[in-house]
């Protein structure tokens, strides 16, 4: 039987997701999938996260980006973690996602015994990443108050799969004059399960309720 | 002779942005490729540049949208002008961007004779858009002074393929300290000959240098 290309290559990579998901699981590692559209400050929320997390748990980051190490180096100014750096561009093509087989080839690079929780900071794009498990645990979006309240209606898979969304820079709704209640509201049509963290990675409003929720998931 | 996949595919796209390419020019009609990460403000600034185009100009519009038709109604309210929804799922997979070939699906409902010019307002997403020729005579890269002056070393082919960059939300560097300078070097460390235009599609700071540069284009 022949597949179509599409399907065949997430089902390559659905069996490549269970082989990390497996090895995870043998390290007693708990792994998150943090992913949004460039600049929503996802690298800001890591920056913020693993300060307050480093000192009591073992963290370590694999960082996705099409080029350069920019953020790898962001990271490891705030916190003495293993931080591994993906390229899609030139290893995989400059692919606009990770998948299950770049996080394969990135494995031997983190002693996933000495560690306790890893995130994964996923190429900045709202589309594809949602269709790609790479054997993460929990799928964690970040969405800001900058980029509109439409978001959830034009690019509805991703607020599908994800486990929690962090709405992000509310520091500035003064400034923009944000109904966060409008956000609100197009999350509760798509995904009204979803779990909401508004917060700021630049002032640090709200994120003892994010890191509670985290907590919560791993314990 | 067997190419890889990913050629092949772009191989036929590059065929059918030709057909494209040669019908636009039959009708006498100009193309720009509008691209950027979701948010940024793509179709902010098309509601002010048709406000300003329509009523000399006969301007089309073609929308491409994972879902929904939201963006082609904001147009519709504030310009009276054709605009041709795509939606990339569910008829086409749920692409992360605009191909040649979807372009040419939609253009049997654009009257390419009555019109001047056509603006293609690409999927939110600044890595696959840049890849695929859809037969435009410009591309035009929308960066929001929000995310970050450090996207132009992280998603460079981008910044090299575009004709114009709109650095959007100038209006809100005083709220952010953004350095703008910080932006402009990076996008010349990319790509020197980029021409920059800060603007606000909010407040209409900077419209005239932008529509000044469109208009010099299409003469």
């Amino acid at each position: 039987m022949k597949l179509p290309v599409g399907q065949a290559i997430l089902g390559a990579n659905d069996r490549v997701a269970g082989e990390n998901r497996a090895d995870f699981a043998r390290g007693g590692v708990f792994v998150v999938n943090l992913m949004s559209a460039p600049g929503s400050g996802k690298t800001a929320i890591l920056e913020r996260t693993l300060a307050a997390l480093a000192p009591q748990r073992r963290v370590g980051v694999i960082e996705g980006d099409v080029q350069g190490r920019l953020d790898a180096e962001r990271l490891l100014r705030v916190a003495d973690v293993p931080v591994v750096q993906i390229n899609t561009d030139p290893v995989y093509g400059g692919e606009c996602h990770l998948d299950a087989r770049m996080i394969r080839g990135a494995l031997p690079q983190l002693a996933l015994d000495a560690l306790d929780l890893v995130i994964v900071e996923n190429v900045g794009n709202i589309v594809c990443p949602a269709e790609f498990d790479i054997g993460e645990d929990r799928r964690v979006m970040v969405l800001s108050v900058t980029e509109g309240e439409d978001k959830p209606l034009k690019y509805p898979l991703m607020f599908r799969v994800a486990d929690a969304l962090l709405l992000n820079k509310v520091d500035l709704v003064p400034a923009l004059g944000t109904d966060l209640d409008a956000y609100r509201a197009n999350v509760a049509r798509v995904n009204p399960q979803l779990p909401v963290f508004a917060l700021s990675a630049r002032t640090g409003e709200g994120f003892d309720a994010w890191l509670a929720w985290l907590a919560a998931q791993t314990r």
